[in-house]
């Protein structure tokens, strides 16, 4: 068993359980409600392709921390379909908050059935969520189902933390790299680090293992941000698939701007009083580069994936095949190409 | 004791408990979140009024049917504000879902700060919620958490279900009384009978008083629902603070109006034509009277209040001011002249 064989299992699963209780669990009387969730999954008929369809690497990455720590992921499926609705809710919601107008290769389901509908059905998909966690307690006993409510609740308010500071960011000029961290961590890694450490608890493993895993998924989802945001400028463009003065021209407040702000300087003073366009972006990059901000990113991103690892050491590890596709999986978060 | 008494004591006792897991749930390091937050309960200096601090209706039922079933109400505390939140996050998504600039007398959340930073903090109080509810399950046994937390995510499924059906309605020209009864059995009916019914779970009591408590809830919805369209239509101009022809006006779809469509004639043909305005408004408000709508919509809500009274009569009480008091406070919401 590999990444590749693991996910080949795994994924039609959560699927599966994603399209029941939605089929299931909202009464039908509210087809309006299933029609926009099986929309935003890219399960209507006029959005069935694959690319549409998310990785769906929190699930799997919950799964294969409970094979890692003895459990049997097949009974750790409602878990995983709690996150994975968990992560999709924040997508419907964050495009409608940044205004993108495409997600997966579609339009998003704000652009497609407005803001107002749009909302609503992130709502729903919320509660839906919190369902399938319910669902746990009966799967194990009602404590485990406590405990993984308990985290997938606390992390949902550092999400929407980490979202209030990335919205509030947009209108200010001060930085720091704790800001940032604070950001990011709500935004990116708490949920990666939920998803860990709910795998491991659905195993009924020990403190130990949970802590570990909670530890990993944490400073996985750091190192997987500030490698994103070092795609975001100096990524290929045929690689990422867009152009990579992107998140320089788009004014994101990604690692090495909030570096590079923070330090002064020549970019400082241009991007503060200009801002970034495409007569001064060949300007601003080099000034980006070469005040330290690629290297700075880079040594970011390494720290966090070194964290990772070094947590991954100490695992007590019950099934070697599923700890292997979880290198295998870190491996193509952190290097990944895009 | 009666109603005023068991509000006085209960009405501090919530504020309290919302003031203080918004303090201790909400990592210090969002500041932006408890400040909005606060703003949104009126516990902000600016808005430090009565008035902008709402009834507490649904808490103040959950916590009265936790006593008439002999419960502790004190105990029942954390379900009372997790509804009371609940409530709170959905005013926050329909404001913005219904483009409402004022609530409570002051402007609505998303107006101060804007649309995604107040669909952010909706998520954010759904979240806290949530965390609320759990503590139920540490109040009293884990069985009890989870029921209470089966009931709260079940009933914002159907909530959100209604609200999905309201928007759709706006558009649509067909409507019928089952859709109607749909649409506020979802945005009106679900959380009281969800307050009604954890009340009772909260209680330990029987599952014939958790069947009673929950039809009341249900009912007295519909029936407090019916009344409210009815006064948007005839109520007093001085006694609702808003003019009775708003509802004619603006277009809401109310349970005269999906009446006076559903039966034909002069009323539907020239609403769904020219709409409801200043000039003809006159002219519509009689045909709508003379069509039976007012008389329709009075023996709707007498038909609910009639259900809602007699189910509290099956009731085994065992505190009987809180049972008088419940019967106060029906009273005053079916019979309310604002």
């Amino acid at each position: 068993m590999n990444l590749k064989k693991f996910s080949q299992l795994m994924i039609p699963e959560i699927e599966d359980g994603i399209k029941s209780t939605i089929r299931v669990d909202i009464p039908d009387s509210f087809p309006g409600l299933i029609e926009m969730m099986n929309y935003h999954f890219g399960w209507l008929e006029n959005g069935k392709s694959q690319k549409s369809q998310g990785k769906q690497i929190r699930p799997i990455i919950l799964l294969l921390c409970n094979s890692i720590c003895g459990g049997d992921w097949y009974k750790a499926l409602p878990a995983a379909i709690a996150i994975e609705l968990i992560h999709n809710f924040s997508l419907i919601h964050d495009d409608i908050e940044d205004q993108s107008e495409l997600r997966r290769g579609r339009e998003t389901l704000w652009k497609i059935y407005g803001i107002p509908q749009a909302i609503n059905t992130g709502d729903a998909m919320f509660s839906l969520a919190q369902i399938n966690m319910l669902k746990v307690g009966n799967e194990f006993n009602k404590q485990i189902g406590f405990d993984a409510l308990h985290i997938l609740n606390e992390t949902c308010l550092i999400l929407t933390g980490g979202q209030n500071l990335d919205i509030s960011f947009e209108k200010e000029t001060k930085f720091s790299l704790e800001r940032y961290l604070l950001m990011v961590g709500g935004k990116t890694a708490a949920l990666l680090s939920a998803s860990a450490e709910i795998g491991a608890i659905t195993a009924l493993t020990t403190e130990s293992n949970r802590n570990v895993l909670r530890n990993y998924g944490h400073a996985l989802g750091l190192a997987f941000q500030a490698w994103d945001d070092w795609l975001g400028i100096w990524g290929e463009e045929e690689q990422t698939g867009k152009s990579t003065s992107s998140d320089l021209i788009s004014g994101k407040k990604s690692l090495p701007i909030i570096f590079a702000l923070d330090k002064g300087g020549d970019f400082s003073r241009i991007y503060l009083s200009a801002g970034a366009n495409q007569e001064n972006f060949q300007e601003l990059h080099f000034l980006l580069e070469n005040c330290g901000a690629k290297e700075f990113t880079e040594n970011i991103a390494k720290q966090y994936t070194d964290i990772a690892l070094k947590s991954l050491e100490e695992i007590q590890v019950s099934d070697q095949n599923a700890f292997d596709s979880l290198l295998e999986l870190t491996d193509l978060l952190i290097k990944r190409k895009n």
